[in-house]
C-alpha cells in the first residue's frame, strides 16, 4: 500500500528534528509538522519559530496525528521510544522511522518488544550535526549534500522504506543503503571512535598540572582535532553505550596501531614512523578528495 | 652589543623560512635574503618568487654573509645543521636561531658540539604551518596573531635575543618565551601527541578490510578530525625521534585516559562517560573562547 505523508510527528524536537520539518516544509513534502515530547518550552519555542504549527504532549494523540512519525530524541530514550510507540501501533498506524546513530539497539528493541520488527518502522541516520544543539540551531539546508543511511530489513514493507527514502530525498540529502551491523561498525570506526578520542584527550590534558599553558600554547592543528570534543555529552554517553561492541572493537583496533606507533618512538624508528605517516597522509589526502568531490566545504 | 639585522640567511628554504623572509622584507625589519640548502631548483625558485635575493650552496659562504642565521629545516637535519654551523662560526659570527618544532634536542647537539650553549646561538618556534608545504606555500602573512616561543637559556647574550625577539615581533606574531624543558612537554601534548593520534587512526582505518566503506561513509567531524594526517610525514618523523621522552609520556597519559573510558564502555557506566564528555567539552569550549579572543579564525 501506499501511505500519505501529509502529517509528520517529530518525536524529541532538537537540532536534528527541527531541521528535518525544516526541510520538509521547504521541500513541500509533507504539509503539517507536529512535535511531541517532554518539554513544553522548547515546542512552544518550536511553534514560535514556525518550525512546526502544533505539539502535543500525549503520546496516544501524537501516534493518532501521524503519517510519518520521526523519533529525534538522544539514541538510549529512541530506544525506550520505540518501546512506547510500536505497541500502540494500530493496523493503519503511521510510518515510523528515527535519526539516531547506532541502528542496531533499535533493531534489538523493536523485535525485543514485538517479537519480529514491524514492517512500517524503518531506521535511518542522517550523517549532519553540528557541534551547536536544540531547536534554535535548526535549519532547512541542514542535510543537503549529506548522506542519509537506510537500514532496511527483511520483513519491512518496500512501501515504508520508499516513503521514508523520498522523504530524505526531499530534504536534498543523498540516500543510502547499509546493513545494521554493518552501519554500526563503520560508524563506530568514522564517528564514535574520534569522538570518545578527542573527548579523551582534551580531558587528559585540563587534568594535567601544565593544562593552562597546554591550552595557552595550543594552536589551529589542536582546535580542529578536538572540535569534536564539544559536542553534547548526553548524545555521545548514549551513542556510547548504545554501540558497544562495534566501539570497543574499533577502540582496541585504534590502540594495537598507537601502540606500534609508540613502540616505534621507544626504538627511534624512523623508517616506520615515515612508513606509517606517509601511508595515513596518503588515505586522508584520498579522503579529502572524495569530501571536496561530494561539495563538503573545505578539506 | 648590537647586532645587525641587514641580512637573513635562510637554511632550508620551505614554507616556513619562505614565509619567515617574506615577512621580513614586507616590514623592512632586514635588506637582504640569501638562501642556503641542497636543492638548487627550490633555491632557485625562491629567486623567482622573490622570496630570496641570492643562494648559495656553500655553507661557508652563507654563514660569512649573514647577520642572523635562520636554520629552518626539519628538526633532526637541524640538529645536524647546529653541529655544522656552530664550530664554523668566528667571534663576530652572526646570531643563529632556528624554527624546530622540539627545543631540547637542538640545545643538547649545541652542548655536545661546543661543550656550552654559545651564547649567540637563540632557540626559537614559531607555532604556525600548513598541511601545505614548500616555498611555492610560503607567504608574508602566516606568522601575524600566532604565537612564538622563544627558549633563551642562561649565558644568551641578551642583545642576540632581542634581535630575534625584534625579528619575530616584525613579523606580526606574538612573542613568548619558555624553558626549554617545558616547551617541549607542551608542544607534545598540544602538537606531537594529536599528531600521531590521527595518524595512528588514519592508518589504522585506511588498513581495515572496510577501509572504502569507513571512507565513504565517514563526514565533516573525521575530515577535522584527521586533518593533521595530512601534515608532512617526514617532518613528523623527525619531531618523534627528537621529542621522544616528552612524546612518550604524553601518549602514555592519553592511553591511561582512553583505557578509563573504554572501561566506562565496557560496564555501561553511563555516568563516568557523561561526567569525562561534559568535562572535556567544557575545557574545549574555554579553549575556544580563548583563541577567539586572539583572533583565529573559527572555533
Amino acid at each position: 500500500m501506499a501511505y500519505s505523508a501529509d502529517t509528520v510527528v517529530i518525536i524529541g524536537l532538537g537540532l536534528i528534528g527541527g531541521s528535518l520539518a525544516r526541510a520538509l516544509r521547504h521541500s513541500g513534502f509533507s504539509k503539517r509538522f507536529v512535535g511531541f515530547g517532554h518539554r513544553e518550552p522548547s515546542l512552544r519555542r518550536g511553534v514560535e519559530l514556525g518550525v512546526i504549527d502544533d505539539f502535543t504532549l500525549d503520546l496516544e494523540e501524537a501516534i493518532g496525528q501521524a503519517d510519518i512519525l520521526v523519533v529525534c530524541t538522544p539514541t538510549l530514550v529512541a530506544t525506550q521510544m520505540l518501546r512506547d510507540i510500536l505497541p500502540r501501533l494500530g493496523p493503519d498506524g503511521p510510518v515510523v522511522t528515527d535519526v539516531a546513530s547506532v541502528k542496531g539497539c533499535l533493531r534489538d528493541a523493536a523485535i525485543d518488544s514485538l517479537g519480529a520488527m514491524p514492517p512500517r518502522l524503518v531506521l535511518a541516520h542522517p550523517i549532519a550535526g553540528s557541534e551547536r544543539s536544540g531547536v534554535e540551531a535548526s535549519n532547512a539546508g541542514l542535510f543537503v549534500n549529506h548522506r542519509v543511511i537506510l537500514t532496511p530489513v527483511e520483513g519491512n514493507d518496500p512501501e515504508a522504506v520508499r516513503l521514508v527514502r523520498d522523504m530524505w530525498d526531499s530534504t536534498g540529502a543523498e540516500v543510502l543503503d547499509m546493513a545494521v551491523d554493518e552501519h554500526d561498525a563503520v560508524l563506530a570506526a568514522t564517528s564514535h571512535l574520534p569522538h570518545v578520542l578527542a573527548y579523551a584527550l582534551v580531558d587528559a590534558l585540563a587534568q594535567s598540572p601544565a593544562s593552562e599553558d597546554i591550552f595557552r600554547f595550543a594552536a589551529g592543528g589542536f582546535r580542529d582535532f578536538t572540535r569534536i570534543a564539544s559536542s553534547d555529552p548526553a548524545m555521545w554517553r548514549d551513542i556510547a553505550i548504545a554501540n558497544r561492541s562495534a566501539l570497543l572493537e574499533s577502540i582496541d583496533l585504534f590502540s594495537e596501531h598507537l601502540g606500534r606507533l609508540r613502540r616505534a618512538v621507544v626504538e627511534g624508528d624512523g623508517e616506520q614512523l615515515f612508513a606509517t605517516f606517509s601511508r595515513a597522509k596518503c588515505a586522508r589526502d584520498e579522503f579529502a578528495a572524495l569530501l571536496a568531490e561530494r561539495g563538503l566545504r573545505k578539506s
